[in-house]
């Protein structure tokens, strides 16, 4: 195996660049960082093309490297790569997933969790592993969303963006594709429209959550089916959108 | 109004050591950045003690300052007291609430979310601000839960710490407290015992929730009413701590 001292290394360079969003799109690839995820990274056949181990790291267990590049690497080299400031020894770079490719022939019983503009990175993740964790079909990004190849996305995702489809899309032709299909479309808001509890769990169907701020597009809101929200019954203004998705979600899904 | 322009002095190296756990219990103070925040914290009558102003920086206005310290400082000085990285012109020194102190007479109506050891600062402000918005009666915060004071834990409250009744309690004592008036006890657990959804609606009860490793303490498991658990449908291993709460807590509160 290789190893690399240098972090001038034109490879620990071009791994470098990848913090930028500007580079993961232009090049296709993210950083996967720290044994957990890695290891998820690997069990879910995500497209691994390199990996950097510091020399007392550890690789996972139980994988055909054949097609992996590995290197060794300084701890220097290694804290260049990282976007943590301890960094755990184990860093991957991975092609982004092809699921905006997918043609997904949509099913009644199909279940989507539309993301319309959320920015923290930290949100976008749980979300993802919160959609995860209900069993949804997709997640759908619509434009404004914050990256899902961000690296403090794929940390709160604890892995669930390996588990489940990441697409990005245009919302209102999945809206117009849910209504063709028999899906209801659930828009959420801070205080219109019918509290939560009141309705039924579905079959299936899509939620559309909003930004932090601004919540979900009015244009979208007005091309939903239901526009549904989780009442306050304290002081607080609002509840953090990811915690609001979970109840939402849950809520939708429960009697499954 | 007095006007610092050192970072050396004495009034300013004082609130910096607040940046520390052990001085904030020692001082029974706090900082409270920005101006959303400032003027949760005197809406709701906290103990404001001092107001640091940037010399373009905005008091929230209708409010009575002759009780607070009010002092000028240069941006120098305020990037040194603050614990983000770009301050908001505005920060206070609060001192800490006297909830502890309260001995609240239970009612069978009340609901409780009891906090075991949750140690990332996001989740427990999320929690806090997620147990405001369904209207529980306090949050307990048991040994091990990481200082509701520090700055992270605020930020993600959104204004919610000064909102509800947060008490640092022994856990033990407080599930004896419920079971002595009546009020049900939950513990969460990720797989054990019975799906939240199978659990009606409640018109009391005391929720608890655990670290994000370890879970809920197996002693306060034992002690429960019953246990309740967030079945995952997908390929997640779990739930964010905090979004598990929330669906757990609105859930438990739903047809209220």
């Amino acid at each position: 195996m290789n190893r690399i001292e240098s972090v001038k290394n034109p490879l620990i360079k071009k791994v470098k660049r990848l913090h930028k969003r500007k580079y993961r799109e232009k090049e296709q690839l993210f950083i996967v960082e720290g044994f957990h995820l890695v290891e998820e990274a690997l069990k879910h056949n995500a497209r691994v093309k390199e990996i950097f181990l510091e020399d007392e790291a550890e690789l996972p267990g139980g994988f055909d490297f054949s097609y992996v590049h590995l290197t060794l690497v300084s701890h220097q080299v290694m804290k260049e790569m990282s976007m943590t400031e301890t960094p755990q020894g184990i860093l991957a770079v991975c092609e982004h997933k092809d699921d905006d490719s997918v043609s997904i022939q949509l099913q009644k019983e199909d279940s989507f969790l539309f993301v319309d503009g959320v920015q923290d990175p930290g949100n976008l993740g749980t979300m993802i592993r919160t959609a995860d964790a209900a069993g949804m079909t997709a997640v759908i990004l619509g434009e404004g969303t914050v990256d899902p190849y961000n690296d403090k996305v794929i940390r709160a995702t604890q892995g669930s963006l390996f588990h489940i489809p990441l697409i990005k899309g245009d919302l209102e032709d999945w809206i117009k594709r849910c209504k063709e299909s028999g899906i209801p479309v659930f828009g959420s808001a801070l205080e219109e429209g019918t509290t939560h509890s009141a309705i039924a769990s579905q079959e299936g169907f899509a939620l559309i959550v909003g930004n932090e701020g601004a919540g979900v597009n009015s244009e979208w809101l007005e091309r939903c089916d239901q526009i549904i929200y989780v009442p306050i019954y304290g002081e607080a203004e609002s509840l953090n959108v990811s915690v609001a998705t979970g109840i939402l979600l849950y809520h939708l899904k429960a009697s499954l």
